[in-house]
């Protein structure tokens, strides 16, 4: 059997949900996975040791491109020995494309057939992006799993203008695996004394989770499906990003910007055309309730800032729901964040001290609430994986989501 | 033998330093120590488990009464049981009086023999704090050793400035020592109810770093030197401080403005002459340079904000002397802060990768620097009182002068 870059096993069914194994040359990511967001290296206000931990042990996080590649620049990436080594952290990454990144900038950026041009966030300067680009930046990232460069359309795009966005990224997706396969050949246009062969990288890097459920080498390439909330768009994009061939794929441009039941109703009717034997990735979605929504219908990987966001805003994701800790009730309350909840911080401190913690603007209060919230998502996905293998997921989810609407106090 | 809130004894002298054993009703402390500053219940960017983890096992931190009584207030502190239990931290405490951080409000406050009136940093809001209050907020708090209310003179204070501040203080300790013996006989004025008796706390709190070697209970009160940079009037405070009778003796009012041979010259002279069966607590000082210079002179105990304060502004503590981190020369360094430092962030992080943290604005950056720092400190005190043990502190402090003035690179 040739060597693959990810190995994708589904394990167990119930209805459109599944559980199944991601084996990827850093490590075996057991599915549906949430992946905390790194942008800059990073997961905001944690240490990675946390991650590791067997409380959190998150076995994928994201890095950004966009963010990566300005600051702190692919050179200095390149010189620390790729994005894993630069930030100390062995197990498995996925850098976005810098697409969404960019289309974020709004104004800021102009898009052509040939890429988008923008001016950097940090300090104004000229930028362009592109398919090639991207891709040869994400080489350089070393990811276990890149995104194939996309143009997102708003929620609200007019039919003819999530046409025109859908089929450029089509046209950029075409470019992308086409970059892609052509540095995985020949290793990066500048060089490979400068930039460690892929495959070279196999060899040196010692994986403290691999099992040998799977020989896996080199980098996964996603395509991500756009079109907006047009469902005769998004069939069009998933069939032709499908007839490109990828590792896996994504839905790209969701929760941005339109209702809720219109992005389920997408996911509801794509999900279930996706390649049944490839991961689904959910892109930039959701509180725990969007999660398991969509795990219900058929997707495997998520990402989403909330839980790290919302964390240093002083919002706690419980089991009863949000919790502001600002709130002035919460002045003399020695309940943890969650009654529920096994995490350190749940165990150790109580709604007070962490409330106390957040007026006088101590450090302490975001690094506190951010670890609960990874931990209350890592720990709900572990929770659906067992649901699924255990044919009790759709039982687990009435009983989730109804303890989430019963609210605090 | 009747039981002490503090039991003190000294194993080791080499010239006048001492290594000695603290017994508090919260655990031993091994002295020469370093306390990390815990100013408003936290210390400033890191976790109370890293604090208590092998690497640092910090067995003491302090507590600002000042800072903790205008928020989250006394009220809040006591409804969730005192400082310990509020904060989630089981090992010993050290509360400052408050007279020093009210001293620092400079024109914001108004001194006379009551007391000082001030406003708060917060809101504006007039308080008042005396000897008397300070000793009942500091009883709430709860901490194993509680600091007499003093009058800080600056540094470049007249003789005749400097003497009334002094004698001022010196009546501010004895009304302390009343307002805590009378504490602690009858419980707080707000009634025992409301306040836990400190005798009946240490019957139901388990402390898990006590030893058989020593029976103590109740809170340890500590008298504080006085006299800015005057020899003269530091004799008489400390005569007159000792005669009214204390658990240990601190200098205060150092490092404040005055030169530092001067500050050497008033630890020299003053230490030499202070109780040797009790602890010797150099309040705010200082550098590893300063710690050990105090520690050769026959000092105990330290506390400061350097290794936290300074992490958090990109300050590396380094056996070769200072690192700044925003420094270009760091972009691509592979090394770790400090390549004989084992702490956790130096085991597994670049300076590269901590630069890039930095200079995104990464919290990350605060979390790893201030971890490095207080590892730093800490270790750098745990060799100093081996060195002791083993009779080759001078050999000790010789090489670890010379390394530090050795530069980075």
């Amino acid at each position: 059997m040739a060597e693959q870059p990810l190995n994708f096993e589904i394990q167990a069914r119930e209805g459109e949900a599944r559980a199944g194994i991601m084996t990827t040359r850093r490590g075996v990511i057991e599915t549906p996975v949430f992946m905390p967001v790194g942008t800059a290296g990073t997961v905001k206000g944690i240490r990675f040791e946390e991650l590791e931990s067997p409380e959190l042990d998150a076995r994928i996080i994201l890095g950004n491109t966009y963010h990566l590649w300005l600051r702190p620049g692919i050179e200095t990436i390149r010189a620390c020995g790729g994005l894993h080594k630069f930030i100390g952290w062995e197990r498995a990454m996925l850098t976005d494309s810098g697409g969404f990144q960019v289309w974020s900038l709004g104004a800021l950026r102009k898009i052509t057939e040939a890429g988008t041009e923008f001016r950097s966030h940090i300090d104004g300067a000229k930028c362009f992006l592109s398919p090639e680009i991207s891709m040869e930046i994400q080489a350089a990232l070393g990811a276990e799993i890149v995104m194939a460069f996309d143009e997102c359309a708003p929620g609200e795009a007019t039919a003819d203008e999530a046409r025109q966005s859908m089929e450029l990224t089509l046209r950029w997706a075409k470019r992308s695996r086409e970059a892609f396969d052509q540095l995985e050949r020949y290793g990066t246009a500048r060089g490979s004394e400068r930039v460690p062969n892929r495959r070279s990288v196999v060899g040196v890097e010692v994986d403290p989770l691999a099992t040998a459920s799977g020989s896996v080498s080199g980098q996964a390439l996603f395509g991500i499906v756009q079109g907006a909330s047009h469902l005769d768009l998004r069939l069009d994009s998933l069939e032709l990003t499908v007839a490109i061939g990828f590792d896996g794929y994504a839905l790209g441009g969701l929760s941005v910007g339109e209702e809720k039941p219109v992005m389920l109703e997408v996911i509801e009717d794509i999900a279930a055309r996706m390649p049944t034997d490839k991961p689904r990735y959910l892109m930039g979605v959701g509180t725990p309730e969007d999660l398991i929504d969509a795990v219900a219908r058929g997707l495997d990987m998520f990402d989403c800032v909330l839980p790290t966001r919302n964390g240093r805003n002083g919002q706690a994701f419980t089991s009863q729901g949000r919790l502001n800790i600002k709130n002035a009730r919460y002045l003399n309350d020695q309940l943890p964040l969650d009654e529920t909840c096994e995490c350190s911080v749940c165990r150790r401190h109580t709604r007070a001290f962490i409330r106390h913690l957040y007026q006088s603007g101590e450090m302490l209060a975001s690094i506190l609430l951010t670890h609960h919230n990874l931990a209350f998502f890592l720990d709900t996905m572990r929770r659906v994986r067992q649901a699924i293998r255990s044919g009790k997921f759709a039982k687990f989810r009435r009983e989730y989501t109804e303890q989430l609407s019963s609210g605090l106090g």
